[in-house]
């Protein structure tokens, strides 16, 4: 009988505190004063044993002493008293539980009883609880004025939806809109996450008709599945922008105590990306960009029509927008005929039109018109300065008018004293103008809102069932190794496990002494390269054990003789390998993630992995699109299309590479790593030449 | 007798207008305003010969019947009246002057001569002029209180002074410190700055002892070396912080009308790093470090003390500190043991210090102590949300305590309603906190003081003055190019001028035809390299005019009889080489700017320029550190320094190499470019592969 409805969280028809408290510098105050505060529509129940009133709201014993329903109750009482009253919540009939209490599961195993303990609890009797460890619920509505939680910022009505793992972020983000002037709708911040989850919490503002915009902030999922399946359904339907932390080895460090699941910025971002969440690493362009998605509709395309009223920004402006791949095209002649009869003498007819400081209301009426019916332009990008010698409220209402039409999204950098410009910036706010200090400002929240469109409209794909594979061969070596308590897989069998799934390759062979590596040289045919063979050397390469340009029979019997010196492992074998020509050095790898499936990386390989680390990642299952898009996605996409000289390298049998790797790991999730580098790329094929797979 | 003053500017004892107006929305009404609204503490004399008074202020008909002695004058009549205006300031003894007037060179041949009129007259009287189309100027000195200027920012006395070529970024920055709560010194925009340029203007901040920080937006630099003259006397004793725009083409596009000399924003950036300008690219950016300059000291090296009492924005700010490059390092035993008597049982006592969230003065007061105290610890970055259930205010006066010692810069991500905590957010004020809303903001702040550190300490090295080079032989082949009219040299004469400054070539010759040929390239050794020689023929590796690996005379002869055949041009040689050895391609350049000198461009060559733009540039003269610093500079530095199985090469060799592309360039200021395109280095030598010289 669990109850799956959140709304008792965010429209609690009563609100009771068990923890209340009459000292001013405590929590348990602190909530009362908020909720009354705030204006909260319902009855408020302080639960205090010990008095009678608190903030003039009559105080009662316990919760079962509460005479009306009680929908939802904050706790704040110390933690080995919370299982308690979570039963006497069950009794009373409550519908859903806030824990602001710490000292849970984060603390330790005694913690984590009492956990288990209450969860349990209220288990039985249906209650959905929020926390422990946690701030809680705010919703602007006015129907409801909800504000179960001890932070101190109160929002105007809004159409943003607020969920944070960490509490002091969530609040950063909500004072943010606040000194903004910008409304929300939800907060939420739900600490150790006991029961309800941010997956949850997403979808609940998904259903919010409200909301048209949902801002996250996670720094670990712990059932990405689950988060990766909801988040698909919300942000087909309202942008998700998202950040996560500790992208850097110091940052992961710092937030390892919260870590439960997965997390690290690089697999967060690319389970982002793969369900449509917009993806942000720096907390205010998020809060910005998700004013201009509350305000403003998607742009259909990256074409950017500029109108300023003063230059320098406009400067400034534009080496955003291009740096973040927008255009800023010509405008037709049929606009500039008709700006050529509306603008002032000194105005520049162009993209960007500079209409000049002492345009007014007209000019920019007839600015906005040009460029909101220009077929060539997406989106308006406006700088406006309130020069003190012009009417700047006439002008605020033609923006008001230009975004009232809905037809491209209009963002503005808009330059005054909001204090002195008082009715003008109250204008251009009811005009629902997302307004931005500083062009940088304006031009990344417009670029975010591109980035989203193409994010959005893109063709997922389909899977490639490849019917060719022979994913017996794969498991029985696994299972094999796995036998034997081995993680790192010798040549043979990393290459016979790509062999079976048609993984295209450098004929090899594995071989044991010089006689057979002669045979087989000859066989293959010579220039060959050869590799010590054993899972007792890592890095090969690093160690002398790879030789590249063995060119006849002598040279085959020097190096494993030398091979052989150096090397005392047991049972050292030799890898022989068809020494291929110059060409594109790739690198293709996959790695698991618990809960989620396998990272698939692709990128330049060879020595410039490590040093510009230009690669691209996706999640399994890869589809055939992802993984063209993939391929695209490095910077040196130049070299794999084709550059000056050079003729570019096969994109088809690349993307190949990439779904068959994917049905490969998927297939078998023993596998933690594979490694294809360098997989050598030329224009009528490519070609495996080294790789490794750990168990 | 040009007068070198700029008080005038500043400190007017008088102030008058001419153009004055009783129309409330024109400039010549605004000006009077702002003078009267900031408090102007000196005579006000509006000049209309049509009035009586303006804003109660008695109106005189000229400036000629003005009674007492007028030191500054804004002139805001229409340009055609504007040199007889300056005559009769001369007349009345008037010692600046700044021209709002729009409509001079901007406007073509007419408004130059106009411009020229009104200068020669200055001139004459010993005037100086800013502008004209410009803002003018602002003095915040409660003895002054100057606000010659049409803008609608009235700063509170402060310590950043700020010049700025386009009044519409000035006004943005300054409305930027206003909103935040943070005065300014001095403001200034010269528009088209036709006489006090920018240099005098940062002189004379330069020179004012409030003045702790400079903040300078320019887009041109119209005399580049007064400006590096300038700048690095005043960078000596206190900070510049500036930035230029027009870094993508589209911006550089969209700045072309204003630009005069010196333009974009690579060239400008490496005048910046030269001079010890701190540049950024964000003007949002720039304004927060500017804060944090004004109010802290500079930090002595790049480790970070973290405080928080919050988890979140704490994982946030290590994320933006570890990637600019600033460590977070553990603290000595001796401060653990303190922090573990003085911190709440729940704190988290490491670096970061989690002060937990119910920490009051006393925690805070003992965590500032250790910090400030320990010697491994260079700043202390603090986050401070303000818990409604804490003394907050005790809490920012030990902020201000420890501010107050001057040891090492504090910044503070501080996170709270500031009207609602109007007093903490005063006491942090006064305490001169530098507080910025978001978690990165405040890390960003910090990691551009410690890159100032290292940007000021660092030392500037020698010119080396090479004995060995022939510089006749280069001079010699230059004039013989340029009485030909020639602008691309060919490869036998890039290759002499190389070899005249000693910088190391693969061996080579040109030859004319395929006999000549053989015998060449058997001096030189096979394997060897033909290349196409024809100033005809650009990018010659694009259209089949290099063939690497020539191994016998055969294969000789088909190589010559197919260029032949292919490229019809007059005069076609061939530019045999020695084939070098697989190495690290490197690049090395340099590119005449106007007015300042060449450019010196170093990087990852092949290829990859183009792709990953790898590379690094400095201005001529390069000294010995400089061209080290140039080899660190680039990302592929652990290619260079040798990295897992690769040796690293011979950086003493491709130092020598850029300091003597810097003296040749230097000697031979005809030269427009010059690409040395690959460059190979190894462990032993380097060598020059393929190079072009443009004149």
């Amino acid at each position: 009988m669990i109850n799956n409805d959140l709304s008792y969280f965010f429209e609690p028809k009563s609100v009771a505190l068990i923890g209340a408290s009459v000292k001013e510098l405590s929590i348990g105050n602190v909530i009362i004063k908020n909720l009354l505060h705030y204006g909260y529509t319902g009855p408020i129940y302080p639960i205090n044993p010990k008095v009678d009133n608190i903030r003039g709201l009559k105080a009662y014993p316990s919760i079962l002493d509460v005479p009306g329903e009680v929908d939802l109750v904050n706790i704040v009482i110390p933690p080995t008293m919370v299982p308690e009253e979570v039963e006497n919540c069950g009794k009373k009939g409550v519908k859903a539980i806030i824990i602001n209490t710490a000292g849970f599961k984060e603390m330790g195993e005694n913690g984590k009883k009492l956990e288990d303990d209450f969860m349990a609890r209220a288990k039985k009797y249906g209650i959905r609880i929020i926390g422990p460890n946690c701030q809680g619920t705010i919703n602007s509505d006015p129907k409801f004025k909800t504000y179960c939680n001890f932070t101190f910022t109160f929002p105007e009505d809004g159409f943003i939806s607020i969920v944070a793992q960490s509490g002091g972020v969530g609040a950063v983000i909500m004072q943010a809109f606040y000194d903004w002037g910008i409304g929300i709708r939800m907060y939420t911040s739900n600490g150790n996450a006991s029961d309800v989850s941010i997956p949850e919490i997403i979808r609940y503002y998904g259903n919010d008709e409200k909301t048209r915009a949902i801002v996250l902030y996670v720094e670990s999922l712990t059932n990405p599945k689950e988060f990766m399946e909801i988040a698909s359904e919300v942000t087909a339907k309202k942008p998700i922008l998202a950040m996560t932390a500790g992208r850097t080895d110091k940052g992961a460090e710092a937030s390892r105590s919260h870590i439960g699941g997965l997390s690290g910025s690089i697999s967060m971002e690319v389970v982002f990306k793969k369900v449509g969440i917009l993806s942000f690493n720096n907390l205010e362009d998020l809060c910005n960009a998700a004013v201009a998605f509350a305000y403003q509709p998607i742009p259909k395309g990256n074409k950017v029509g500029v109108i300023t009223n003063t230059g320098g920004p406009a400067v400034i402006a534009i080496d955003e927008l291009s740096s973040n791949g927008l255009e800023i095209p010509q405008l037709s002649q049929s606009a500039k005929d008709i700006l050529k009869t509306t603008m002032l003498e000194q105005a520049s007819i162009n993209n960007p039109l500079d209409v000049v400081a002492t345009a007014c209301a007209s000019h920019f009426k007839s600015a906005f018109e040009v460029m909101l019916n220009e077929k060539n332009i997406d989106s308006v990008y406006v700088n406006f300065v309130t020069p003190p010698f012009v009417d700047c409220e006439s002008v605020a209402r033609e923006f008001a008018e230009a975004s009232k039409k809905n037809l491209k999204p209009i963002v503005c950098n808009y330059m005054t004293d909001k204090k002195k410009w008082y009715e003008t910036s109250n204008i251009l706010k009811k005009g629902f103008i997302p307004c931005f200090d500083f062009a940088e400002t304006a031009a990344k929240a417009l670029s975010a809102m591109v980035k989203y469109h193409y994010l959005r409209s893109k063709d997922k794909g389909e899977i490639n069932n490849y019917t060719d594979t022979k994913p017996n061969i794969a498991h029985q070596i696994i299972e094999n190794a796995k036998s034997e308590k081995r993680e790192v897989l010798t040549a043979f069998e990393v290459y016979s496990i790509l062999n079976s799934y048609n993984i295209p390759l450098s004929d090899w062979a594995v071989v044991k002494n010089s006689d057979e590596a002669i045979i087989t040289s000859n066989k293959i045919g010579f220039p060959v390269v050869i590799k010590a063979d054993s899972d007792q050397i890592i890095h090969k390469s690093d160690v002398g054990g790879v030789v590249l340009n063995v060119c006849n029979n002598e040279q085959v019997i020097k190096v494993v003789q030398e091979m052989q010196q150096k090397f005392k492992v047991n049972n050292l074998k030799f890898f022989i390998q068809k020494q291929q020509l110059k060409a594109l050095e790739l690198i293709v790898g996959a790695k698991k993630e618990q809960g989620l499936g396998h990272v698939i990386m692709f990128g330049l390989g060879g020595i410039f992995v490590e040093i510009f680390k230009d690669v691209t990642f996706n999640i399994t299952p890869v589809s055939n699109t992802e993984a063209n898009e993939m391929l695209d996605n490095i910077k040196a996409v130049k070299l794999i299309n084709g550059y000056r000289g050079s003729e570019g390298v096969n994109k088809n049998m690349l993307a190949d590479v990439l779904q068959r790797v994917s049905k490969l790991v998927t297939e078998n999730p023993e596998i933690k790593e594979l490694d294809i580098n360098p997989i050598f790329a030329y224009k009528d094929k490519v070609c495996a030449v080294d790789a490794r797979i750990i168990l």
